[in-house]
C-alpha cells in the first residue's frame, strides 16, 4: 500500500470536512484496507454527476486497496412514507427494492469495481432491531440535535410537517456504521450532521469512530440550485452521449472549473490554466466546455462517443449559430412516442412537455415556459397554460438542445 | 345496568374535560360493559391522594358494571432511562418491576376490586413490535404536536436535554390503548395530550375512539404545586392513621372544599354548606378539616382508626393550644430506629431529619428549615448545617405534627 501520508493526500482532495485529519492518517498507518461506508437510497436509483463527485472519491479509496462497503437502504426503502402524507417516497415492495438496487448498481459500477465491493442489504441488521434497542438508539440524541439539522431545523420552524419517525432515520443511518464497522464515511457536505452522529453510536459501543470525509454539492445547470433530479437540472449517468454532452455545453460559464474539478480526471494544474485563460479571454469559453463535455461523456460512454457528440455538436450549432433552423432542429430530435389514444387530443403545453418527457412535472414545465426557454416548433412559448393539440410530428423543445418529436405508438 | 344519560352524569361529575360526551353516551348505549384503561408506572409504585382522584372515578365505573384494564407498564419501566442521564428512572429488572406492580395493585386495592380488573403488561403488545412497527407508529405524531406538550415544549425551549426516545413514549403510552381496545381513559388534566393521541391511533386501525376524561391535579399539602412524592406534599395511601390525620390537618383553609370534593364520599350539598359556613365564619376550618380527615382516614384505613387518630390529635393539640409541650410531643412521637453505629456520631441536621425519616433528601431538609417549621427537642433550628449529635431520646420534628425520637437498633 502507498504511504499513509501520500494516501491522506489523495483521500482529502477536494474536501470540505474531515473529521479528523489525524485520526484519519492514524487508521491509514494500520495498513489494512479501511472499510468505506456508501449507502444507496433504492428508492432513488437514478445517478448524476452530482453522486459522481463521492462516487469518484471512493474510486480513489478503492484503488489504495480500501474496502468499498455498498449498504442498500432496503429497510426504509419498503417503508415508503408511513405517514402517507409524502407520494415522493411510495413504499417499495421487497422486488422494487431489488430492481431498483441493480440499476443503481449498475450505474455505480461505471465509476467504482462493484466486483471488489462489499454488498449489504441493512434490513440485515435494522430489521432485527427490538423495540427496546429501537428506544436505546433514540435515547443517543436529543430532539435539539436532531432540529439543528438544516433541513429538519427548517421544516420545524416553518410549519411544515416533520413526523417523529423521521427523527429516527439519521438515527437507524448512524447504526448502518456501527452494523459494518466503518472506518471511514463519504459523502456531500448536507450529510456531515449524519456522519458525526454515527461516530457518537460508534463510541458509544466500544468502537473507534469512523472519519467522515464530506465534499461540495455541484450546482445544477442552471448554475443556481444544487444538482437534483426532481428539479431537472441534471446530467444523468446513463444519459445519452448526445444529451449529456449538450446539457453540458448549456452550463454558466463560471461552473466549468467546478465541474472539471469535481467529476474529471483532469489535472488539478490544468484546470487552473484554463481557469486563467478564460479569464484572461485567451480561452473561448465555448472550448473550455467542450473539454469538460468530452471528459464527461468519454468517461460514462467512450471517447468514439465523445467525439461523435461533439461533431453532432458542432454540426448543429455551426459557424457560431445561436438557434438552430427548424430543419436542423428536426434531424437532431429524439422522438418521444406517446399512447396512441393521445393523438389529436388538446392539453395544456405544461402537459405535453411532461409528456414528452421535457419536464419531470407540470410545475416544472410552468417554470421552465416562464423563463422564456421552451419552443412549440419555431416559436418561443409565452403561456404554459396554452392549448396545443397532440399530432404526430409535433416539435416541442426547451433550451437551445432538448428536443422531441413527438410520434404515437 | 343503570340508564346511560345517568351514568353520564356519574361518571364525567368533577371533569375538566370529555372528549366528547356525546360519544360517551352512544358508547353508554350500547349497553356492554365499557373497556376503561388505567397505566400504571411501576418504576413510583408509591401513591398518594393525587392519584386516588382518577382512582375513585375509576371505582365509579367499576360500579356501574364497567370493566377496568389495568395496565402495568413494564415496557419502559425495564428501560429505565436509556440515555444514562436522569438518575430518577433507573433501569427495573423483571422481579423489580413484578414486585413494584403487587405494590401498586395493593393501594390501588384500597379503592378498586381489584379482583374484577384484567391486569396486562404491556410488554405484551410493546415488547412485539417490530422496527417497521415502531416507525408506522412514530410517523402517526409530528415533532411539532410532540412539542406542543408543555412539559416537552418546555425543556425544548429551556434548552434540556429532551431525547428523540422520549417522543416515542407518548406513542406507545398511545398504542397501549389500541391493543386494549380502549373505551375510556382517565387521568389528570396533564395527562390530555396522550389520551387524544391514543384516538388517533385508534382510528388508524378502524378502532372506535376512546373518551378521556380528565381531573384536576390536587395541589399538595403546602397548597402552592401541585401534589408530588419529589415534592414531599403529599399524603400517601399507605401513611399510618396519625401521620395522615396530622397531615390533613395542616393544609391550608382554602384546600378543604376541593379535597372534600375530589378526594371522599362527601356529598355535594354537604360540601357547599361546609364551605358556606367557613366563609360566614360559622364554621370553624378546624372542624372542616377535621372531618376531611376522618373521611380519608375511614376510607383508607378504617372508622375505628380514624376515630383514634382524631383522639390523638385532639389530646396533642388540646384546647387550641398551636404548640403542644415537649411532655405531649414524646407521647406522641414515632420512633425513628437507627443503626446501632451512627449513636454518637454528629452530623448536620439535614442529615438526622433524613435519617429519621423526616425529609426525603436533604436539599428538602434545608427547605423545611429555611422555611422555620424544624425543631430539636423545643427549640426552633435556624441552620440546616448546625452539627447535632445523635443520642436517644433526641427529639426532631417538622411542622405541628411530624415528630420522631430517635432509637437505636
Amino acid at each position: 500500500m502507498m504511504k499513509p501520508e501520500e494516501q491522506l493526500k489523495i483521500i482529502t482532495r477536494n474536501a470540505v470536512h474531515v473529521e479528523t485529519e489525524a485520526e484519519l492518517l492514524a487508521k491509514l498507518r494500520e495498513g489494512r484496507p479501511l472499510r468505506v461506508k456508501y449507502g444507496a437510497d433504492p428508492s432513488a436509483p437514478d445517478l448524476h454527476l452530482g453522486h459522481s463527485v463521492t462516487l469518484r472519491a471512493m474510486r480513489d479509496l478503492q484503488d489504495l486497496g480500501h474496502q468499498i462497503v455498498f449498504i442498500i437502504g432496503d429497510f426504509t426503502g419498503m417503508l415508503g412514507d408511513p405517514s402517507g402524507k409524502s407520494q415522493t417516497r411510495p413504499q417499495l415492495t421487497r422486488e422494487q427494492v431489488e430492481a431498483n438496487a441493480e440499476t443503481y448498481a449498475r450505474q455505480v459500477s461505471k465509476i467504482l469495481d462493484m466486483e471488489r465491493a462489499e454488498v449489504r442489504n441493512n434490513s440485515e441488521w435494522l430489521g432485527a432491531l427490538t423495540p427496546y434497542d429501537v428506544i436505546r438508539l433514540a435515547a443517543q440524541a436529543t430532539v435539539a440535535q436532531m432540529l439543528a439539522r438544516d433541513d429538519f431545523g427548517q421544516r420545524y420552524r416553518d410549519n411544515q410537517p416533520l413526523g417523529v419517525h423521521e427523527l429516527l432515520y439519521p438515527i437507524f443511518q448512524g447504526y448502518d456504521s456501527v452494523a459494518v464497522e466503518a472506518d471511514i464515511e463519504l459523502g456531500g457536505t448536507d450529510q456531515i450532521f449524519n456522519f458525526l452522529f454515527a461516530r457518537e453510536l460508534q463510541r458509544g459501543v466500544g468502537q473507534a469512530p469512523q472519519i467522515p470525509i464530506t465534499r461540495p454539492l455541484i450546482p445544477g445547470l442552471d448554475g443556481q440550485q444544487k444538482m437534483s433530479k426532481s428539479l431537472g437540472n441534471y446530467v444523468g449517468l446513463t444519459d445519452p452521449p448526445d444529451e449529456m454532452y449538450g446539457k453540458l455545453m448549456s452550463i454558466p460559464d463560471a461552473l466549468m472549473e467546478q465541474y472539471c474539478r469535481l467529476c474529471t480526471d483532469v489535472p488539478e494544474a490544468e484546470i487552473e490554466q484554463m481557469a486563467r485563460e478564460m479569464a484572461s479571454g485567451g480561452l473561448n469559453p465555448r472550448d473550455a466546455k467542450m473539454r469538460l463535455a468530452r471528459e464527461i461523456v468519454g468517461t460514462y460512454h467512450s471517447p468514439e462517443a465523445a467525439s461523435a457528440a461533439q461533431e453532432a455538436f458542432t454540426r448543429l450549432f455551426a459557424g457560431g449559430k445561436k438557434d438552430p433552423g427548424l430543419e436542423t432542429l428536426l434531424e437532431a430530435a429524439e422522438e418521444a412516442v406517446l399512447a396512441a389514444d393521445l393523438e389529436g387530443q388538446a392539453v395544456w403545453l405544461s402537459k405535453a412537455l411532461v409528456l414528452a418527457g421535457l419536464a419531470p412535472s407540470a410545475s416544472e414545465a410552468r417554470r421552465l415556459v416562464q423563463q422564456g426557454g421552451v419552443w412549440v416548433g419555431e416559436g418561443k412559448a409565452s403561456d404554459a397554460q396554452a392549448e396545443i393539440t397532440l399530432t404526430d410530428g409535433l416539435l416541442l423543445r426547451v433550451g437551445k438542445r432538448r428536443v422531441r418529436v413527438v410520434r404515437f405508438g
